[in-house]
């Protein structure tokens, strides 16, 4: 089957299958058409088939279009074609044509661009971005330092287009590993590292660790390329692996395809630019000059990686520029558990002590116009992602293992909110807006929930990251019963929750919704058990948790009751 | 870059790029290594390169490999090596390494594993069928008579392995356009669709219809794929196109890309089988006994397509054979409207006259082993999917257009499903369970909102086919007021509605989705405007839609009131 592809593009040869009725047997030859007219190739196909200078026939294309002079210049090289008695016989025997099928560019280049829409349309931003930092996360995961990962827009005109760039001091990749990169559907599962076949390095899984933060964030192949693109459209990937003295680069670009498009040439042929750190000798218009500063950098690095998207839409810049502190939340929200530990930004005094530093450094910042100051923020700093707010009004915590099939383990957090005096403590998101459901309420305001409300209990993260548009509502086990019982209903209402899973539940590519996770836990076979100081209780997890509501209840909630009502005085005197 | 391509397998060249400090510019040379040992082969470099005897010097891969005996024997062909003083020595310029980056079989393979999974599992296999249904749609969008769509389970295990098998009667493909089949992300908007050049013809836009019930329901050139990878691992396409005399074949299939990948064949190379229609002498093994009898049919039609699916999970067989009227009423809920025409299935006697037939025609079968009886159903004779039970539960419809951006326009419906005596009308789904919410409401058991209850108002259809996972909750106009106004406020759950766009309001690929049709209706831009009979009323909405409210609660509401209470009477006589 690579025959066809044998033929220099100078060449035209064509594939005639002999399909007139008296022909014993379908026969199949290339006839050579390079440089020829019709006549001559009609001739040629005449000597090929043995047809004597009497006898009539037709050639057609195998949607039987009858090959004229204006037709036969056209025809591609490798084309099948019919040698018929007439252009409407039928076929004695079956043909067999050669096609190729190699996916259209928008493969790549429009593939974020329905997958982070999602529906919700409005906050995708920080997800594609978050595509960038997982494989950074991936990158520096055994990394014994500080692990730095960067996003640097660069919306200061005076040094060239707008770019934003995501960079890392991970690992880097060789150029065999850039050159796998660019693969679309290509990952850790199905792909040979090597330029050598020999060392063919399968993918091993990483060891459990606590809430699963393995760094183990890349799975499907197209994160980087769907991110990239949905971002802008151009990505620029310089990258350094530690081993090596050279920087590889590669430039994949909308525009790049569009050309061999039209050219006809291979679609997915690209070059990469091997070279020494700090040689900018490529970069010589004016409109990149940001890159010249970006490679600078360069010669001081041991190993790195830098993603630089182009083409970045305009009202994907607005919004970054007027959202700043939104979508930094949103990633902090993401990264919560990596960037500040398994036990999450506690700001209290005494959680101080006991704190382990995580060694995840993510900093953003934002470059515009040279006069206007410049916006940074480390996710670090930030204090007010729903993780922080949860875990700094919580007055105690309920932990659990759920065990699903095989490796399938998920740990689990509750976190009790209590009400102090005169209000509840249950965190509101600052940014939301009220949703239409809150509005309706408004009938039976008296029985309106507060503290959580109907909203569901648990955020979910996949290896350590949140997988952000999927939640999950409850457990029988947590649920508020139906009947009252020793513990007062609205308690359920003080209460949120964090599920942490491994990979062995499978997220959607776009990592925006876990495929089934609610319906894995809510199985019959999945067990729940209570943890405390990492120890699992063998007891019934309902009771252990309803006692616990109970002692979270009488403990922490400071309600002012009115008892013992003893009838009603007029106070006359006011 | 086709230079690579046309070096035939058996050969070895590489590109040697003299790196060496000294040399004045880093030059390129192809050396040739076929049947070689790296000896030779080393001072074939020598040669190229004018290296004298003296001279040290060696050879790496662009990861800095050093090329040995072992290296030297597993480099395939084309590969880029440096020639260098030392291994560790920075390039003095930069080398260009030509690489290939076609996506990986996967992109087709695992396509609709996440696609059609998307956070609710379960519903997922009627949306995967609904892409084959959506391509026979367009392809008999200009039939004239009955447009047949045929949805065959063939779980017979007597007739080979178990198959599904979409057919239709429809225009079916040339095998150009077979080969287009296969191309992801090919679609009607990139794509030629002629064997020859000068023919290219562009997409054009359908004209409005009412209800947007255009059949253009094709759009990203990857559902398909999708949907047979989802469903099984393997797809025949056999199609037939009118003006035709041949039928033209393609399989497509994991197990043949597995092979390819592991001959180290080109992957996305295949062959389309021209053949007379009938002519079923490539079937030979028993597995596939069913093909036989598929082809045989052949032979009275003027054009076809058949999809045929083999290799099916058996989860899904499962699925298919015990939740039959379950998706066979999703698909009914879906193509509604192409099914029962612009009105929908109103059944009660008043409509059977005005009704205008739909000609298209979806019959779904399912055959199990001989002895099991077959089952059946059509589309048309579904009688409980969501539409139907709406529209036969209307005492009142408004109807209104909203003219968001440009082109793109909704035409909106809400019906009245009156109070009757002791209950309401509106209609419950028979199959839902009930949610968490529903659950939680049991506190104000007396408030509790009956009807519509909290759910969204609005169904929505694109391009007359129902997007299953993007509802729309109320617009301002038609909310049930904060304060109480001339309508009791259990009046506004009595609405449902249904929204009708054309295209230019964008879905995802999977077409489970809206990206921002809320949003966009949202906008203040947006114009709503009642329709009477066709025509545009110069009104204010909302005074309309009260007023019609005003009047389905007087006229349709049969509610008992208890009014002009005059005290309590004890019955002392029970
Ligand atoms: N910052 C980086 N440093 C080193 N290697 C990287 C980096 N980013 C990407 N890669 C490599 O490129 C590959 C492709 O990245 P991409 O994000 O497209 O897919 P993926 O991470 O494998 O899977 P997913 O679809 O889950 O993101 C990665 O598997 C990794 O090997
Ligand atoms: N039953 C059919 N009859 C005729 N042509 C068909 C049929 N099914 C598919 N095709 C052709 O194959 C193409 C590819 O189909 P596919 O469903 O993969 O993508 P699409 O319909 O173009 O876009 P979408 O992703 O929206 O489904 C179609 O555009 C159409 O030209
Ligand atoms: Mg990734
Ligand atoms: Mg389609």
């Amino acid at each position: 089957s690579s025959e066809i592809l044998t033929l220099a593009s100078s060449q035209r040869g064509m594939r005639v299958f002999d399909c007139r009725p008296e022909s014993k047997q379908v026969t199949e030859q290339v006839v050579e058409a390079t440089g020829k007219k019709l006549e001559g190739f009609l001739q040629d196909v005449s000597k090929a088939f043995s047809i004597s200078g009497k006898e009539t026939f037709v050639l057609t294309t195998t949607d039987r279009r009858v090959i004229d002079d204006n037709v036969f210049d056209e025809l591609e090289d490798g084309i099948t074609l019919q040698l018929l008695r007439s252009a409407d016989q039928e076929l004695p025997a079956a043909t067999q044509e050669h096609i190729k099928y190699v996916p259209h560019y928008y493969t790549l280049v429009q593939s974020g661009m329905y997958e982070y829409y999602a529906s919700e349309g409005q906050k995708s931003l920080p997800y594609a971005f978050a595509e960038l930092v997982d494989n950074s996360l991936s990158a520096t995961a055994s990394k014994e330092g500080l692990r730095t990962i960067e996003i640097r827009l660069l919306f200061d005109e005076s040094q060239g287009k707008h770019a934003a760039v995501v960079l890392d001091n991970g690992c880097g990749m060789t150029s065999k590993q850039l050159n796998n990169w660019a693969v679309y559907r290509l990952s850790k599962f199905n792909r040979d590292n090597s330029t050598i076949h020999s060392d063919h390095s399968g993918y091993v899984r990483p060891a459990p660790v606590p809430r699963s933060l393995n760094s183990d964030i890349s799975f499907f192949g197209v994160g980087g390329k769907q991110a990239v693109f949905y971002i802008g459209q151009s990505a620029r990937i310089i990258t350094k692996p530690a081993a090596s003295p050279d920087v590889h680069e590669f430039v994949m670009s909308k525009e790049d395809f569009e050309r061999k498009e039209k050219n006809k040439e291979d679609i997915y042929c690209g070059v990469i630019r091997n070279r020494k750190p700090g040689d900018c000798a490529h970069i010589v218009v004016e409109e990149e000059l940001f890159l010249q500063a970006l490679i600078a950098e360069e010669e001081d690095k041991e190993s790195f990686t830098a993603v630089v998207i182009t083409g970045i839409q305009s009202e994907h810049i607005t919004y970054l520029k007027q959202h700043f502190d939104l979508w930094t939340r949103e990633l902090a929200h993401i990264y919560h558990y990596y960037v500040h530990g398994i036990h999450g930004n506690d700001m209290r005094q005494s959680a101080k002590n006991v704190q382990k530093e995580s060694n995840v450094d993510i900093q953003i910042s934002l470059v515009e116009k040279s006069g206007k100051q410049s916006r940074r923020v480390n996710l670090r700093n930030v204090d007010n992602d729903m993780q922080t707010l949860y875990i700094n009004s919580t007055s105690a915590s309920f932990e659990f293992r759920a065990q699903a099939h095989g490796e399938a383990t998920v740990e689990g957090l509750i976190r009790y909110h209590p009400f102090l005096y005169d209000r509840e403590t249950y965190p509101q998101d600052p940014y939301a807006s009220p949703g239409p459901a809150d509005e309706e309420d408004d009938e039976c305001e008296v029985f309106n929930p507060v503290g959580r409300g109907k909203r569901p209990i648990f955020e979910c993260f996949w290896n350590g990251r949140l997988i952000p548009y999927t939640t999950v509502a409850e457990f029988e086990w947590c649920a508020c019963p139906k009947k009252a019982g020793s513990v007062p209903a609205e308690c359920y209402n003080r209460i949120s929750g964090v599920l942490f899973t491994n990979d062995c539940f499978p997220v959607s590519t776009n990592k925006l919704t876990f495929m089934d996770l609610e319906l894995q836990l809510r199985d019959r076979e999945t067990i729940f058990t209570r943890v405390i100081n990492g120890q699992d209780q063998r007891v019934k997890i309902q009771r252990e948790f309803t006692t616990w509501m109970k002692e979270c209840h009488e403990q922490y909630d400071k309600q002012i009751k009115f008892m013992g009502f003893q009838g009603v005085t007029t106070r006359s005197d006011i």
